[in-house]
C-alpha cells in the first residue's frame, strides 16, 4: 500500500480528521508497524491525495490529520478493451489497467472466451472494484477505472466501437500481425487485446474494417496480465 | 501451455518418439482434450521446437512422432538483477522475465529487502525452474535463464557488478529519476529494480559511480511483477 485511500465516510466530526478501522488499520498496524505521530500518503477515492499525521492509535481504530492538496497522477490516454480472461487471470489484469492509469475498460465476450467465464464471481461489482483499488493504492492514485461488461461481441462491435474510437488511434495486440506495437504515441489509443488463442481470423477482419491495426510484442505471446503493463509502457 | 517441453528422458526406444505421462499427460487430456492424430508445438528444453502428432493414447500416457526443425525465438539481450521481492511476487518477476527472454537473472540483497525472504521455499531450484518453466511455455521458447542468488549486496556490487556491466548500456528503475526510461534500445542491457520502496539513496549513489543511469517510467510506481514486462517491453 504506498497509499491509503479512503471516502467520505471515514471522516470525523473533527474537520479534516479521519478514522480508520479493520482492514486498513490492520494493515497499517501489522505491516508499517505505525505509531503516533507518523506520516502516510493518504488519497481521497476520486479526490486529491496528500499527507496524513496520526494523532490517536488504540487497539481497534486509528485518527488521522490530513491534508489533501495535490492532483493525482494524469490518467492515461487510453481505452482498454480485453477479452474476458480466465477468473485469476481477469483479477490481476484489472491491477495491472488500473496501476497503469487506465480509467475506462471494456470486458467483451469474443470467439475463444470460455462461456463459463462470464459466471465467475471475480465480474461481482465490488469483486472487480477490489482488485481497481489495488492498483490505485499501488500507483497512489484515487480515480477509479470504469468497467464495463459486454458479454456479446458482435452487438458491440457493429453498435458501439465506432463510437468509442473517434479520435484515437485503434489498435489491437494480434501475435501474428506485421507492424510491431507503435512506442511514444502522442495520441489517445483505444487498444483491444484478444483471449488466449487470440481473436479469430473473421474478428481481426471485422476490426481491420472498422479502423483497427493488428500490432505484435515481438516473437513471443504473453498472458494478458503481462501484455497489459507491456503494451502500455511500450506505447507511452 | 503454448508449447509442450520435454527432455532427453521423455524419448522412447522408437526414433523421434517421445512417451508422457503425469501432469504433461493429465493436462493435454483434460485441458486441451486432445485425441489421435493431433498435432501440438513441441519444444525440447535446451534445445529446438517443433511439431508433434499424437500416435497412441490410453488411460495413462500418450506418445507423439515429433520432428524438431526450428529454433526457440532469440534471447533478450539483458541481464536482469531483482532485489529480491517478497515471495508470490518473486514467482510472477521470474514467469515474466523467463516469458519475455531474459537469460541470465540475479536475485540480489539490498537494504529494504526483508531478510526473511530469503528463507522461502519459493527459492529451492527446482520451485524456481518451475515459474521459468511456466514462462518458457508461454512464450514457446526452450532455453532456461540461469538465476544466480546474491544475499550480500555489498560484495555484489563491489566485485561482480563491474564485470557484467562491460558492453551493456547500466540502467536501473528508479521511480525518483529524471530521465525517462529509453525505448528501441539497440546494444545489450544490464537492469537493476529495486525493492519495495526502492533502492535506498546511498545504493543508487553507489550504483551511479560505477555508470548506471537511474530511470523512471512515469508517475506510478509499479511492482516488480508489473515493472518487468513494462520496463522490458519498452527498452526493446
Amino acid at each position: 500500500m504506498n497509499l491509503i485511500l479512503i471516502s467520505p465516510k471515514d471522516f470525523t466530526n473533527t474537520p479534516s480528521r479521519i478514522r480508520l478501522d479493520q482492514r486498513r488499520y490492520n494493515h497499517l498496524r501489522d505491516i508499517h508497524r505505525v505509531q503516533i505521530g507518523d506520516e502516510l500518503s493518504i488519497g481521497l477515492i476520486g479526490g486529491c491525495v496528500g499527507r496524513g499525521k496520526i494523532v490517536s492509535l488504540n487497539h481497534s481504530c486509528l485518527e488521522m490529520d490530513i491534508r489533501l492538496n495535490q492532483q493525482p497522477p494524469p490518467p492515461l490516454p487510453l481505452t482498454l478493451i480485453l477479452a474476458l480472461p480466465r477468473p485469476n487471470i481477469l483479477k490481476r489484469s484489472l491491477q495491472a489497467a488500473s496501476v497503469m492509469g487506465v480509467k475506462k475498460i471494456f470486458l467483451i465476450h469474443s470467439a475463444r472466451v470460455e462461456k463459463s467465464f462470464w459466471l465467475s464471481s471475480v465480474l461481482q461489482p465490488e469483486r472487480i472494484r477490489e482488485q481497481l483499488l489495488l492498483g490505485l493504492e499501488q500507483a497512489k492514485d484515487t480515480i477509479l477505472p470504469e468497467v464495463e461488461l459486454r458479454p456479446f461481441f458482435r452487438p458491440f462491435v457493429d453498435d458501439e466501437l465506432l463510437e468509442l474510437i473517434r479520435g484515437t488511434l485503434p489498435l489491437v495486440a494480434h501475435p501474428e500481425s506485421q507492424f510491431p506495437c507503435p512506442s511514444s504515441v502522442q495520441q489517445p489509443v483505444t487498444l483491444m487485446i484478444g483471449p488466449e488463442g487470440g481473436f479469430i481470423a473473421h474478428e481481426i477482419e471485422g476490426l481491420r474494417r472498422l479502423g483497427f491495426t493488428p500490432v505484435h510484442l515481438g516473437d513471443r505471446v504473453l498472458r494478458v496480465d503481462m501484455a497489459v503493463p507491456a503494451l502500455l509502457a511500450r506505447l507511452f
